[in-house]
């Protein structure tokens, strides 16, 4: 894989190979690692205050040189502390999602921020693109965590994304591997954000418990569900069929809420509830079958992209 | 496009290229263009009584001297009839698909058949291929119509088959141009089946009022509904509309049948009730942008695929 294209260039990146911002999963040591072994790294701040923010930030840029972003979910309610933080900070790139650039852009262009936006549609990427964002991530339906209405799948959105788009396209949900990478290029992509295949990883700080659940689940191990509240992806336990019965009862969003209840993400990714926690997970799953470093987990994307790179040349 | 793989070889057609047997779409006139033009058709059965059949299969004969085959869905009624039909008018291509072709297999086999079951996860694969089966389809959520239960996606859906099987696989569910198609390679699969971008075309004997439908649709503009009966993927509209909505609100299954109500395919797509008939298709329908001929679909087909090939072999 020697690739010098938009996303190389945008974040100054030896692959285009982005890992996704992750509640619970991606502090700086995850982060750190991504960026020295080639990729990008992601602070996740969805489950950090503004302080905590800053204190993975300086520790990720002692632990590497290289560019790191840092994910930040709009929805929240000090969403602005965290990007003050984030400039504060210096750092260059962000990746927003849940919710809308709009009324940060200018602050973001001031402080002479790479901006990217994730979006799960094509009306949702030309806005981001209207708004001035550098690129956008297309996130599909097989993403784990939380989920657009629309329920549009990759293979789909990618295409229809990059024909819509100028800026750059980089695909997400359901990524786990090197054919797939090559598979989202083909599709018009410029570069890939991976999530479930990073969290499982050695240096996530995600649950023994949660990364196991990952690597010995199957291809039918995810499920989507309140999707009258919020879609939400994760594997298959006890709170995920009751979640799903629910739905199918046709139960209230408001007793929808109370079973979703208060922070089941850290109930499950990070405490290891395997059976009452929310283990987000993408379909992605049932491809990832061991526990590497992220050394490896990089290498593995590498070589399997070049791999199945070399079978598609013979074709082509 | 030169591919020379095991589903050319398998069906001695000249690109990896099969067009999907759907009801009220694929008569003799579109299988037979498909066929003409270098890809496998299939004729529909299961919108056909066995005489009908016959008819198209005779027709098919006289507007192609190459391959063509025949989809049965398993579950209907005189399926065995339906495959007798078959066998004797001379067809030595089935797809059979909604069932399982392990009570047929030694018919078929003994009729020097070519099989090829339709499935929508590994279990299901490893299922037909056990079973003596030549090939699988395998069908991610993305499709129109009916659905498997698990909603795999035909991006996670695709490598997972082809690591746990060693007959050929061949990509089904939201594929409507040529860069998917070459995705769909670099996944693993030797084919594509295409379904709704057929049914769009000239010789499709779908109603013009679906046809402009699915051209004029966007990106998000099918829904996934009647879980509890049985998955179906289809255009938004009133009938859809009100299937989601009895969803939600957790109505009983007979409730649900009632809705569905009978021949809602029929009413919809060959009769054309844009209102109240099932629009069934794939999320691919926002690829689709206008009314072609098989010919010149098959063409952009290929010369799309040509050209992703060309952007990607600049990477690799």
């Amino acid at each position: 894989m020697f690739i010098n294209n938009a996303v190389t260039d945008l974040f100054e990146i030896e692959y285009p190979i982005i890992q996704a911002g992750m509640v619970w999963v991606s502090g700086y040591r995850l982060a750190s690692a991504v960026s020295e072994n080639g990729g990008l790294g992601l602070i996740g701040a969805g489950s950090m205050k503004p302080d905590l923010l800053r204190e993975h930030i300086r520790k990720c840029r002692n632990a590497t040189s290289k560019p790191f972003g840092v994910n930040i979910p709009l929805l929240r309610g000090d969403a602005a502390e965290l990007l003050d933080a984030t400039i504060e900070e210096g750092v260059k790139i962000v990746f927003t999602s849940a919710g809308h650039p709009g009324k940060f852009i200018e602050k973001l262009r001031a402080a002479d921020m790479t901006v990217v936006h994730v979006v799960s549609s094509v009306k949702q990427g030309l806005k981001a693109q209207e708004t001035g964002c550098d690129a956008v991530v297309g996130e599909g339906v097989e993403a784990g965590g939380h989920n657009g209405a629309d329920q549009i799948t990759t293979l789909c959105l990618i295409p229809q994304l990059a024909d819509a788009l100028e800026i750059p396209v980089i695909a997400a949900g359901g990524i786990a591997d090197g054919r797939q990478i090559l598979a989202a290029l083909s599709l018009g992509a410029a570069g890939v954000q991976i999530g479930t295949a990073f969290a499982a990883t050695v240096e996530s700080s995600a649950h023994e418990n949660y990364k196991q659940m990952v690597i010995s689940s199957k291809d039918n191990d995810t499920v989507l569900a309140f999707r009258r509240i919020g879609l939400m992806r994760m594997l298959k336990n006890d709170f995920a069929a009751k979640a799903l019965s629910a739905e199918l009862n046709g139960e209230s969003e408001e007793n929808l809420r109370e079973i979703l209840g208060r922070k089941r993400e850290m109930t499950g990714i990070f405490e290891g509830d395997s059976r009452e926690g929310a283990m987000e997970a993408g379909q992605s799953s049932g491809l990832v079958k061991e526990l590497l470093t992220v050394e490896q987990l990089m290498r593995n994307l590498i070589a399997g992209f070049d791999s199945a790179a070399m079978v598609v040349q013979k074709m082509i």
